[in-house]
């Protein structure tokens, strides 16, 4: 964990003394405090972890995570409420006032407390400098992810036996779950996405009361936490027999996605695979419905590092980066087809970390 | 809706022209854009409510949440990107520079983006005028909360037919999360928790693959989220016979959450309840293991309204409000027993929301 630290205080150019991470409660939790502790259980809330460009840290944890936090490489204080926790942090900064914040996660309120503690402290953002140091995943890392992978793999092949005619889309998303979990995920990643029909056609629809109808797509997006490291898949089946327009849609998704990780290697730009894959949907029948980008980074969040393949993104790719490669095409009245798989990128290819069948099945 | 956005105002004395709600990514969600909305799908990742006195909302979301946005009463705009965004966000609020926020949920970043985008703005903190609205639940918002209830009433009474020697906790985690999810969940409140022996002393372990074995504390602590909004029950078994000190233990716990249900009406002040409590476990040999507070609040977050059944929460309980009480002994070497229970302030007495039983169960 050490090596994370110096890589974090390595990326910002006007070094602070030291950078503080602030929790607030539940879920507004900074995920960096995993990365920089490792640890992959508790919930901090409220927590705060002081790094030091050595690599040191001090955390600083109530009663309740007394136990949990004991297992991070640390020096732990405990404090019993907000004036002893300020009382302890100023002691651990000492009179370095030079301060590193992850404004990206700390609220504005935790951060005027802050202000008032520390009296004539400058706060600088290094919210970049923590994407930068993960977006590269360590082997650690990595490891943590593909095990997240195969557990969605596994989900993936049982989803065919479990639909039935007149199944509602929760009970699907509930049986999705509970494959994850029992395969050893931890939670899910986020709300399982199990659209029916026309549901889904709304990319960040979850899931309702719709039963499931002859003809139907069947759109299931859901991802596996596993000790706080994350995957995503999506996979579009249609139950029953599929009309021609359907197949239409399947087969310009499959080979869209097919070109971004023929594309994909370290050194390509984060756009041109987006924009290659727009292009090809927009030389299509389905022209204007691919409306989102083609996929996002991926790890301790399931929108990590916050890199995206989009548009606008001038990233470079590179080896240790790790990416969902997802393109979709919606349309209200039918619905819509997304397939999404997790990749690494390599120095002259991309390895597919999820490794689940796309080929199209008529249920 | 208009109701919940006028009550928002009538909370603030320095009244603001208008409210900004500003969500970041998932999960850093803040739960009032629902609240305000009375939407109960979707992610909203990014998106704004501009909330006026009148009690009119007008939402700024992407092209993605689109659908899901137009089931809010309220006038949409769709941005396409950043600039968009605050090109947009500014002809909502023309010239009034008068902005409410909520500094407990905005992050230092969205704020620091706001304030550069709108000039000589003053932003007033209203997170306290959301607290108070939301602390008093009213009659959509209970019946969301009784469903979320009932739904891990009939989790807990599967409980005992679950258990088997050598189990893992994430295996009984799995089962409970699946039975929610059927029962009509549309996803876990928070992690489950699911600890077997001494796990059980630490309140915030979640599960892991320590196995189930005679003689064992099975402490479960989980909620249903339904339509967003939350129940949180705990029950504590012993698997097979219990010792002569596990019974002490969990009759302690249930007696001390029996006084906190007899001391809840509408007037009494909410570090009574707790104090009352924590003085009764101070009189047994379990002194100074009941590490901490009595209950929260609950309703769209866990820690709804964030009032504490607390040792300083001076806070007088009103008709309306829905808390945990949950009491609990942790002894680190033999395990932990609570006893949660999700409770309605009436005038003159508590309503129990969960009526799981909450016998002693050697199983």
């Amino acid at each position: 964990m050490k090596e994370r630290i110096k890589k974090i205080f390595n990326n910002i150019k006007q070094k602070p003394n030291f950078i503080i991470i602030k929790n607030s409660d539940e879920p507004h939790i900074d995920e960096n405090f995993f990365y920089v502790t490792g640890l992959d259980k508790g919930l901090f809330e409220g927590s705060c972890a002081i790094l030091f460009p050595d690599g040191k840290i001090h955390l600083l944890v109530s009663e309740l995570e007394e136990q949990s936090a004991k297992k991070a490489n640390a020096e732990i204080f405990v404090y019993k409420n907000e004036k002893d926790f300020y009382d302890t942090l100023k002691k651990s900064i000492s009179d370095n006032k030079n301060i590193g914040l992850n404004f990206k996660r700390i609220t504005l309120k935790d951060f005027l407390k802050l202000k008032n503690n520390i009296s004539d402290a400058d706060f600088i953002d290094v919210s970049d400098a923590f994407s930068k140091a993960r977006i590269i995943k360590d082997e650690y890392e990595l490891d943590k992810i593909k095990k997240a992978c195969k557990i969605v793999d596994r989900v993936v092949e049982k989803i065919p036996d479990l639909l039935s005619l007149e199944m509602p889309e929760f009970e699907l998303a509930a049986e999705i779950d509970y494959l994850m979990q029992k395969n050893g995920a931890d939670k899910q990643a986020f709300e399982t996405i199990s659209s029916f029909g026309k549901n889904s056609s709304e990319p960040h629809y979850s899931h309702g009361e719709t039963k499931l109808r002859k003809g139907d797509f069947v759109l299931c997006d859901f991802g596996a936490c596993y000790k706080k490291y994350n995957s995503d898949i999506t996979r579009t089946f249609v139950f029953g027999k599929a009309s021609s327009l359907q197949k239409e849609m399947y087969e310009t998704v499959y080979n869209s996605q097919q070109m971004a990780f023929d594309k994909i290697k370290a050194g390509v730009k984060a756009s041109d695979v987006h924009n290659s894959v727009n292009s090809f949907i927009e030389k299509t029948k389905f022209k204007g419905k691919f409306i989102h980008s083609t996929g996002h980074s991926l790890g301790l969040s399931v929108h990590d590092g916050e890199v995206r393949l989009s548009q606008n993104s001038n990233v470079q790719l590179q080896e240790g980066m790790v990416f969902t490669v997802e393109p979709g095409v919606y349309l209200p009245e039918i619905g819509g087809v997304r397939i999404e798989d997790d990749v690494l990128i390599k120095k002259e290819k991309v390895e597919l970390l999820t490794k689940a069948s796309r080929v199209f099945l008529e249920i």
